[in-house]
């Protein structure tokens, strides 16, 4: 009898069975497509404690009881199916695991079903890529509490580590939680290439550099406080070189794709009514980087300042530093926010130190950084907003004047820097007592009698004015609501 | 028999009776609630011609046919409730139609299934509020185009008319597009009150203006390009005195709801690809306010630049009028640009002209602004983006000096302006030859083998390269997707 079921032998699939087969957990494989399977386990798979199964009866056949059966295959409909065709196929006490990239309302609804059946579930966010799944994934496990001692161990001896040793893989928690944490991840990774390209266009077109010289640059930042997986190829991607000797990055094309996890983050954080505005920012600058022809056309009509830079370019330099630092901060605390608002909307018990800890290694946003976090939440596990922590409290306010800079010279020069700026001006109203919201709650109470509260009133006691009579005529009224 | 049917007694519904009785149109009103049928032609509608009917029997034997028949009933399940109940009951060629705030995604479902079942659907925006609808709306109905020619009439009759006399009503489009444009048309309007704020917020707490000031202030833009409704009632809102003769607005507190319409129409931009970032920031800028508690305590550990003013005082007060007229020129050409985008996906033919003459009056967003956007569309029905219709570019281009200087200003004082920034960005963004999304495209073949174009190649080719390796492996591969 194997130790784990897999369904899948796409790569992804593929390479978590060799993962785990690298750590002495034996693996049955099935696949829809038989050839798959047979290519997987006659190929990569051959000598080692992986045996193909041909069809789910023989998979189920093969596992140790309780069966835990990871499926690796297209999210959408295909889960449902491959869960409705299991659920007859099933004993007491059996775990199914999801690891695609799955909307997390469907893991939500899929957990209650299985668990309705008798049976756990688990919905699971796996980061990394295809060589994080063969050398140490970030796990991200949500759904049934009571599966997780049943695959706690063998997902965290197959998951990355920490130089410290720790696994990048935790129980996050009930429902969907797995899941709608790997799609914050995913916005998070939006915001953080967003940020980085904002410095490159600033470097590049404010201050003139080469990409060489941008590259030696990130060099620099990637040993302090900015050290991180997506920096770190940043640089390397600048220093490469086209068949003609010219920077390769120069000749490829700036339209990015955008559809998937960015949105849905985007939209939670709407649905949540948590501001999320760096990483909304974040997938907006990519839809605006895909009309391509349309800003080609639209550049030779709408003009704007010419690039004129005068001040202390190692000055500067620095401050673009100190802007993508401190509007990283943000974006975390803005991503951290939106998980602590779903969490209390769902009922579900984040980890959030852990959840920085698994973010640590193995996956797109790996960074130093994150370690910071994980200490900020060691602190204070019940911590409201990042930026009230005291290290991000000191590091973003010691960094806002270079910061507020960065921001107002790219906007006199007519370089858009849409995080940046979108981050200050959440630094700047989250730090408002008042915001001019008042006026339009009075707006809202002129045209549509929608009340309003007050300042020198409690809570929940509303007022409506008669402002066409111009004032005069207030009535108050409780709401029971 | 009766011209026409209302189930709906609440005072939206009522009121729009009482519109259509006073244009010489007849109404047969029903609702679930008796009592409010008979409150209704006992009390406002005593002495028109307004029956009331105590079934949908009695309703529905009381209209002429082919029957139209308004619901003016609680927006979600309700409808669907009330259209099932109808279907059986109808005959060919009636007409059911929803004046509800509907969201666009369920109207073009129920008017798929009303016309499966062999009758006409017409799902309708209705702007203007309780007084708009009693005198005069902003209606915008779509759905199913045969239903037009028996509701034109009485729709563009009951409707607002603009100065020059044309109705604020005309037929939008086929499906939902009714409602869509309805959703569009609410997330303009927390664009517009936003730029308003953030116009208010600078006043006040960089020029240090009183309300009074402001009040003056506005009652002279309103007399210009700015002229609008939104404006003139913030105008009379600053002049508005409390009990104790303070300024009313400085008692009210800070915290805005939002819910609905300007949350969809940021969704539906995400999910058509669509750039709206202006009217994004404008909603999670309510989601900030609204964290009024955590607001008041980051504002005592988190501290910014102290506000310093040291400039031309009438100039920056223009460069405040410029930054908000550039900015919502920027916000109803996303909003513009999204309805676009929504068109061909679901295969709507709008008329975009059209649509800004319908806001032209009886809704919250009429101004004189909307007319400049109908001439554009008069001129060119295809335009691309208005920032690209001389007027608009001329408009925005001879502003932006102004408007980049109140952004860097409120930045280095610690203002927040997100909207104002969040335009300005795009502004750039859009007019940018080159965005750094070149960068994003390598980072994501990097770490996903994502491929990219190439500036040097056609489109539609697709490049990989090996950038461990150090480049020198350039694979090329055509795609036929």
């Amino acid at each position: 009898m194997q130790n784990f079921g897999l369904i899948g032998a796409a790569v992804m699939g593929s390479n978590l069975a060799l993962n785990m087969a690298s750590h002495g957990y034996s693996v049955a494989v099935y696949s829809r497509t038989a050839e798959h399977v047979r290519a997987f386990v006659e190929g990569p798979a051959k000598g080692k404690d992986i045996i193909g199964c041909y069809s789910l009866e023989e998979l189920l056949a093969n596992i140790e009881k309780p069966r835990r059966i990871l499926m690796m295959i297209k999210a959408g409909a295909p889960v449902d199916m491959m869960i409705d065709k299991l659920l007859p196929m099933l004993d007491p006490g059996d775990i199914l695991i999801d690891g695609g990239n799955s909307h997390f309302p469907d893991t939500i609804r899929r957990c209650k079903k299985v668990e309705n059946a008798g049976f756990l579930y688990i919905g699971m966010g796996v980061s990394g890529g295809e060589e994080g799944a063969l050398t140490g994934p970030s796990l991200m496990p949500g759904g049934s509490p009571a599966a997780w001692p049943y695959v706690k161990d063998i997902l965290q001896t197959i998951a990355a580590h920490t130089a410290s040793g720790e696994p990048c893989c935790d129980w996050i928690g009930e429902g969907g939680a797995g899941h709608f944490v790997k799609m914050v991840h995913n916005g998070i990774e939006y915001g953080d290439m967003e940020l980085i390209c904002e410095a490159y266009q600033l470097m590049r077109f404010m201050l003139g550099m080469t990409p060489d010289e941008i590259s030696a640059t990130l060099t620099e930042w990637n040993k302090g406080e900015l050290d991180s997986y997506l920096i770190e190829i940043t640089r390397d991607i600048l220093a490469v070189k086209d068949e003609d000797g010219q920077p390769l990055v120069d000749k490829i094309l700036d339209t990015a794709g955008q559809k998937g996890t960015g949105k849905w983050t985007a939209i939670a954080a709407l649905d949540e009514g948590v501001p999320l505005t760096l990483i909304g920012e974040a997938v907006f600058a990519r839809c605006l980087s895909a009309i391509k022809e349309e800003r080609v056309a639209a550049s030779k009509v709408l003009h704007g300042p010419a690039v004129k830079f005068t001040g202390d370019r190692e000055a500067f330099l620095n401050a673009i530093r100190q802007a993508l630092y401190a509007s990283k901060i943000v974006s975390y605390a803005q991503g951290y926010a939106l998980m602590r608002q779903a969490a209390k909307d769902y009922g579900w018990n984040l980890n959030y130190g852990g959840i920085a800890l698994m973010w640590r290694g193995g996956c797109i946003i790996r960074s130093v950084f994150l370690g910071k976090i994980k200490d900020a939440f060691t602190v204070n596990p019940e911590l409201t907003n990042l930026l009230l922590d005291p290290y991000f409290h000191e590091a973003v306010e010691s960094r806002q004047d270079g910061w507020r800079k960065v921001c107002a010279e790219a906007i006199m020069n007519g370089i858009p820097v849409p995080a940046f700026a979108s981050a200050l001006s959440y630094f700047d109203g989250y730090r408002s007592e008042r915001l001019p919201a008042n006026v339009l709650q009075a707006q809202r109470d002129y045209f549509g009698a929608h009340t309003y509260e007050r300042v020198d009133k409690p809570r929940g006691e509303f007022f409506h004015t008669n402002w066409t009579g111009k004032g005069g005529n207030i009535v108050a009224s409780t709401y029971n609501a």
